[in-house]
């Protein structure tokens, strides 16, 4: 009996910003016949339902939401996507409130698939929740693009368990604005720029968030390592509070915490660069460079978000540039040298393409 | 209505050498319960098929093959299998043989997944078959661990590909045989070994094939260019022979083209170390270092296997070490940064998990 061809995975969105936009071009993009039918779009006033398939292009697609009079009704999503006959959620938002309801749509059989890192990196509860509501709906949950955007670094760690590695520690710089601030800041060479003259200028690139203590908090970073922990057998359960869990340093200095305004934070920034200074030149006196990194040591039970320093002719100082994530894999198979994945860790472009790979899978 | 719990997908093995056995190993290490159900295991002398399921262990599985007393008939296998709900092929062979006869296996629904470069890297009429077949009866073929081994390389391709990215370029060091010759040669520093030690000590250490000339041709490091190469939309039909087709620079010397043991071959090569020698002073002299890399420029429409210098700052010179693998993927969004992934690109273990990552796809 020959496989029969599977029905198109109908696919509702909720969350149009850049990742949003972007993945909606992609879908819409694909040559037919499609593996895909968009069912549904949603932001958090308007949205559009169509279980037969939306009738939108890539130009049309946004004026037709935003002429639609119909509000979103998260809540009743579930049921309505769970009589179609094979469907998929795509949540490209970053909220907490969404993230709640992963369990609600996996247990009625709707697959899950996101860049929102909230589900994961959590509380203990809403994580057994989803595995269980997973098991129960026989749906599953896929979210690459929450570690390293477009890289295939979860995909790339649940292939090592699935297929019995051993993993000992994963060790990488995974925040795109943490890279590119210490690759800057931090050289072998002195005489570079102080830190808060890099913080800067990277916020006004727009590599950082509108108050870069949001990235200087180290939080994005420990939310990444919850997600790769979690995915270890042994780690499952090693971090009851998830993020909150994980040792993390913040960079942002005490004195400026409670600074809401990002502009006045990059204003009295300059206050610390000494202190900055201290540590980049003690690094360097060793023959190192500073960079912030996550680590997941798994033999010594250890998840980290922290400054290290590593020496100049270590890949996290020869081989980085711009505001690439590296993410180094070492295993019983990858033994004594490991594997590496390396590039761009955020963007829209990068960041889709990640939620595309995971509904390619299911398709 | 929830997607079904599909049935165990009933996997068919051909080829029990190392990566075969630590393929087997693996699968039959699976926790229950495990997505699959081995029914078949063939060498070129004997098999064992039961199409309910074998009851084998890790410890039995080879003694129960040995006693086996039937005779494999492969031409017979993809109706057996066919008639089974969901069924994949597994060949851990090198045979060019069995190779050919991935049609008749995919167009009976039968899914097909090995590291055997054979079909992929051949004739444009091998491959085209397989694309049709694998349509005509929906059955999916998947070949991750044809380049690169364990590593994400294949399926990044595809991700890339299926999500809209343009390749620009992909280069990279392809052959871990390749990778360990020149990374001890060619270093920035004079007083190296000799070439022909090099290749003396790699053939010692087991990392070259028994007649090292079957590394130095180049020609498994055009067979993998043949593989991505096909997987980019412009260039599928680009390489008429196969990897015959791509430009390949053979480091084998024309006066030892024809001596067939591989030990005389290791004796006579002293006698080209001033050749070689000459090549990496010219490279030393740019600030340079040699590697024996491929390529596939997709905007030049330049596929290539070559010698090629790279400053010593380059990843290909600061970044490598042992026999790893490098490869670099230059596309529309990783730009101008490369996505690069890095590590062992051979060995059992390695091998058999990009076989089983791409059985828990079909999973």
């Amino acid at each position: 009996m020959s496989p029969r061809s599977q029905a198109p995975l109908s696919v509702a969105i909720v969350g149009t910003g850049l990742v949003g936009a972007e993945l909606i071009s992609q879908l819409l993009s694909l040559p037919s016949p499609s593996p895909f039918k968009l069912v549904s779009l949603s932001t958090s006033t308007k949205t559009v339902f169509a279980p037969e398939g939306l009738k939108i292009t890539p130009q049309t697609w946004l004026s037709t939401l935003k002429s639609s009079s119909e509000q979103p009704d998260l809540l009743a999503l579930p049921d309505k996507l769970s009589v179609l006959e094979r469907a998929v959620f795509v949540d490209n938002t970053a909220s907490q409130d969404v993230a709640n309801l992963y369990p609600e749509f996996l247990k009625k059989g709707v697959h899950v698939v996101t860049p929102n890192k909230k589900a994961f990196s959590g509380s203990q509860k809403l994580y057994d929740d989803i595995l269980k509501a997973s098991k129960e709906g026989s749906a599953r949950w896929l979210n690459e693009s929450t570690v390293g955007a477009g890289l295939p670094v979860v995909q790339t760690l649940k292939d090592m368990v699935a297929s019995g590695d051993k993993i000992k520690k994963i060790e990488g710089v995974f925040s795109g604005t943490m890279s590119y601030i210490f690759n800057e800041f931090s050289t072998a060479n002195p005489g570079g720029p102080a830190f808060s003259s890099v913080v800067r200028i990277a916020r006004e690139k727009g590599y950082t968030e509108p108050h870069p203590g949001d990235d200087l908090n180290g939080a994005d970073v420990a939310r990444k390592l919850a997600i790769l922990a979690r995915s270890i057998p042994s780690l499952q359960s090693a971090l009851p509070e998830g993020y909150t869990s994980v040792s993390t340093r913040s960079l942002v200095p005490d004195a400026l915490a409670s600074v809401s305004s990002g502009t006045d934070f990059v204003d009295r920034l300059p206050e610390f660069d000494t202190e900055f200074e201290k540590l980049q030149r003690q690094a360097r006196e060793e023959g190192a460079v500073l960079r912030f990194v996550g680590v997941v040591d798994v033999e010594k039970g250890v998840v980290k978000a922290d400054l290290e320093k590593y020496p100049t002719s270590h890949p996290f100082a020869t081989s980085l540039g711009g505001s690439d994530n590296i993410i180094m894999f070492h295993t019983e198979r990858y033994s004594p040298r490991p594997l590496i994945i390396q590039g761009a860790g955020a963007g829209a472009a990068v960041t889709a393409m990640g939620v595309m790979s995971d509904l390619l899978k299911l398709a």
